[in-house]
């Protein structure tokens, strides 16, 4: 089933991590520069995120004793720092999630370094050390963005989607731990609509939405692989999306079976597994260090 | 579940109000503007609205003695004055809409000032006294309309997001209840199809489409929340779809345990739980009157 | 249920009609007038409809003993002469549907007068009569061609959305019956992808689209209402579809208290029913001839 | 059911072939040429076909003991040449699907010729031979690729949509079998998400995408037909879409009376029923040979 499995600890039979991207308010103001300030509607949606649906998220796993990871960009930490408080302070991780959802393929790598060293600072003061994990805006991982993770030691990047299990991204400035995303786990596709970002979709139910997810799970769980949703607190935080698959945490917490946790451990573990590991070569020496003007 | 929850009266479990939007014609008349007269068509698909959904949707309320809400623009109810009559005969609320469904971020401040407040004096004509309540067109309210409706001293809007249950938007000018909406509950993205304002979706079946809100209300109803579909009755009206609709108002006022009632309640019974429900301060007097030319 | 319900004959409990437009390769045609001839997929895809699935259709029509309508552009008629003579030897009803699906909204009246001349031409030419019925291209009919239709004796149109049920527009220049379409039972939502038109849909699987249609019948049936779903042979005649409308259209027959019949029919006895049915007046003496310059 | 059906070989009662086109990483290398190299995440999204899904497939082939087809741009094969290998080794057919999925409507027919000529001379130099059919990127044949089809000696192209069934293309310089696709057993619409190439989905679940594909399975069996299923490692080759289709693949081994093979095989069965076939003719002489300039 998989060209390069991967065993996972203490004779778990799968491994899980549920990631949310807490984007909340970035959204409307990097895609609506000019009058965001106006746009009250999109700008409660993303407040949602952090205010509602972050405290609802970690009391599910408090309940459940898990550890999960959540990616923020540093200018969304710099505006709700209970919510990065609250985050650590129940153990969980925080990963690296651009400044403020800038799109890296809409700014030369120049303006991209320093809206990512930015974050970078912001993650230092707030959470006390640099992280260990990025996840690109809309997945726009470049090469140059590869080199400065590994520049800066981070142990995984979750942006890119080669593979079904965690691989080693190899470039000649060194190596970086991949867990790939996928469309058919993310939920923008089921559930966003969002005019002022041309991203308008027809909403699906609850139960449906997350259907697809939990589908995705047990094909995974059967073949002993990974499940990784990347979700949004302002979307599947909301009420009865979140019912959904808080029900089927519960059911895999249950079950026993399966290596519920953070990125960060399963990276550390991925990497562990040394040589079986897939290797992706990535020749981002010869990528141009910054993108064409538009 | 809620960090903010609200305590019903009488013992109800949950809260619930279901909201119509007519909008009717104004639509197309808004958005085509050189040519919305030559567009039979989606002239007469708004027209269902006023002429055939509303009396469908007041006969159920008759019969299961519903006191819900109606948002309307002012220049729809000075079109169908019938279906206005036939409204308030019956006891229901009508809140502020906008003057012709225009877009508040497609014009300055100044011209939206001028229509609402033309839609406003529609309102003391027609129905006798100023609404309680406004829904902005899209849900694109703005800080300046906020304080406009302060002002007024409208008691709540119906446009913005941040949480599940109501709240209290508190700015420098005043405060106002929020009882917010969400994409999940409604109806344009599972039944719209109007390419005059690029607006086309996949159109879902009628139990496909009104599922999805059914389980909003189920997640709701069992964590003691509150219930509020945004319909359209030239959308939701439609046979077929209110049928499903209907069925599901029936189960709920046979239950006994679901205050069902009007926005206007719903807004005051949550101001009057004072200091216990959530603040969102929002800092209408730095925002700009007057959103820069596109 | 119906503030101007219909009794039909013969104690019929509700009436139907299945009603499909034979567009063929007139849309890409018009749609991309300066490559059209180059691109073989839409065309293979609009050709499919006369030649494929317009047989099978009248197959299962004379199988169940059904006289329903047709909609043909005059070109699509010119072209496909076997499939005009197929519907007639059957005693099908063929309605007016343009000169070859251009949309009116985007040519002078003049240009649509003549168009529609020529289409008529058509008609006449190859069926021996002047059609009864009209459907305009994408629904957009206007004042203009409503004035047409009532000065060239056209029993009824059905482009417009004003009711569930047939209704009579009133003119300053007569009337004219219209049989309403409405997009919940129309097939493009559910399958039409069509680049070249930019219009492109996630495509439902045959069961979950045509389900759709059969719970808009269900509450139609059982308000004792009308139902015509509006069908195109490249779509809903492709076997898999085709297969689960037919067995609903074996049910109506077999349960016997449907008057399935054509739309010609459905107008007459709408008419016949004089001043009980619905007026929906319509001032198309004060609507310009032309549309404005886009 | 069909009005040109086709006895399959060995009293079989239908018959199918699953078509993968692997195109990889090449469409948002020719969708957005100015920054792709740039754009990791759908080169990676890509570069999951040859590298993860196919093995998966082949796997699966093996097991049930399956010949089938795979159409690849010839860049991709120059790209993968592991895959091809790997393809070659188990027997299965590799068709031409142009240069680099570049739309033939985008670039002159000199243009096309020579990318086409460049493909042919890859696969020559890669498979030993000349390939025996054709599927058009985007489905975008024109009248001059189907000449250069005809002058090549291809036996059967897979791009127009004019039936159910194979059918013979006649043109003043010879015939064509032509192998229909169709919309409804395309894997775009229910499975892809791809902002590079403005073709956004709201991405089905993995049993409902598929459910889709295999309701059309169910109709063409019980018709005696032909099913065709156009698929794309990188979407349904993805683990949890694959084991929904697997499953029934094997359902159709099993059973015994479904001759599941090549597309090859296909065609030269349709081209041995002779005059039984139904003819499409298509005056590709009278077609410039140069598309408009856009």
């Amino acid at each position: 089933m998989f060209l390069h499995p991967i065993s996972w600890p203490n004779g778990k039979k799968c491994a899980a991590s549920v990631t949310f991207d807490i984007d909340a308010d970035s959204l409307v103001r990097v895609g609506r520069p000019k009058d965001a300030e106006l746009r009250l509607q999109p700008i409660s949606m993303g407040r949602y995120g952090p205010t509602v649906a972050v405290p609802r998220i970690l009391e599910t796993y408090r309940r459940l004793e898990l550890t999960q990871t959540f990616f923020m960009p540093g200018w969304v930490m710099e505006q709700y720092p209970d919510t990065v408080e609250a985050i650590l302070k129940d153990g969980h991780e925080i990963g690296h999630h651009s400044w403020a959802h800038e799109d890296p393929m809409e700014h030369s790598d120049e303006v991209e370094a320093e809206l990512f060293g930015r974050a970078l600072d912001t993650h230092i003061k707030m959470t006390g050390r640099k992280p260990r994990g990025y996840r690109a805006p809309v997945y726009s991982i470049t090469p140059a963005i590869v080199n400065r993770l590994i520049e800066h030691d981070f142990l995984y990047d979750s942006s890119m989607m080669a593979d079904d299990l965690p691989y080693d991204v190899v470039t000649p400035n060194g190596s970086l731990i991949e867990v790939p995303p996928h469309w058919g786990t993310d939920d923008w596709p089921p559930f966003a609509h969002m005019g002022e970002l041309d991203y308008i979709m027809p909403v699906r139910g609850p139960s449906d939405g997350i259907k697809a997810f939990i589908e995705e799970f047990d094909a995974m769980y059967e073949a002993g692989g990974f499940w990784m949703p990347v979700l949004h607190p302002f979307l599947t935080g909301r009420l009865a999306r979140w019912r959904e698959l808080e029900r089927h945490l519960e059911r895999i917490v249950e079950q026993g079976d399966v290596w519920l946790t953070s990125m960060e451990s399963i990276a550390e573990h991925a990497k562990s597994t040394g040589s079986r590991l897939r290797k992706e070569n990535l020749d981002t020496g010869s990528a141009p260090a910054t993108p064409p003007t538009p």
